[in-house]
């Protein structure tokens, strides 16, 4: 499938939304659950998604189309949600979130990004090359990727409650060494 | 994390808003995109949980609740959606799997569960002795690692298009093999 604006846009709308139909007003062990010790819950996901909201995507898109002679991006501090919701409310996450992640689509909607600002370089500090067009493409595949990891590190909070279901839910089984 | 009848309906509520957020009105090849031959598209998905509506969850409780000698399972047509919605649009499946979850619920909710309940047997036809209490727990589990599958296959329609970031996307190596 090819990369195309308007969709990818579409798909980073919904997000928020998803995540809170997915989320808000569940007890806390659905929430704070993870798949062991270093690994993101679904409380964490939604402060690494706010995250990038801040610090990842929309800044980086900036330096893109900024331009000149060394577009390069800062490093990007995939625990900073640590520390800085460490005494937040899940229902106030989603909340900022949701907030967070408007303001960027209509900031990015005011580009009226053309083909060619699709094709910016932009220099990725561990990655190397790369353009705006990949960048959107990431963030996408960011969101779709931490939404399957919230739903996976859910499931994996019944792992021992199904009795011999267990064989027949690959959603355990697919990803033995869980990941933040 | 042990099983508990109040959350795990509250998450079996919320898979049909969550579905709906993520795909309601999307364009087509992120519906109907999936992961090689014989796998699901998002679509599938959405009517592979109808079929688990119409002939998985609902009807094996029913069958574990009335007792008798022999409580064994029919057994579960994977494929069934295939047939079933060939000329469907995913905006109808969407809201008919929001009805028919909304049904069973109700009809969950009126049987009163007692802890008592939660451990008649019943008889899996592949996977021998389960209870009701784990099979409601799978209910729970199949609807978060459907919910996974969905987000995973939409972010592989993006493989191609994110330059060297696929080395951060787990949410594509984590599954190199794909299944239905």
């Amino acid at each position: 499938m090819d990369f195309d604006l308007g969709s990818s846009c579409d798909v980073l709308r919904r997000t928020p939304a998803t995540l809170a139909a997915l989320l808000s007003g569940l007890p806390e062990p659905w929430v704070r659950g993870t798949e062991g010790p270093d690994t993101f819950s679904a409380f964490d996901v939604v402060g690494h998604l706010i995250d990038g909201e801040e610090t990842d995507w929309m800044p980086r898109a900036r330096i893109i189309l900024a331009g000149g002679p060394a577009p390069r991006f800062e490093v990007y501090d995939r625990f900073r949600h640590r520390r800085r919701n460490a005494d937040r409310l899940l229902g106030s996450l989603l909340e900022e979130f949701a907030r967070l992640r408007a303001d960027n689509r209509e900031v990015m909607n005011s580009y009226r990004l053309t083909a060619a600002d699709l094709e910016l370089p932009g220099a990725h500090p561990s990655l190397g090359p790369v353009t705006l067009r990949q960048l959107l493409a990431a963030w996408v595949v960011h969101d779709l990727g931490h939404l399957a990891q919230v739903a996976r590190v859910m499931a994996k909070q019944y792992r021992g409650e199904v009795g011999p279901w267990v064989a027949f839910m690959p959603v355990w089984t697919d990803h033995e060494t869980p990941r933040s």
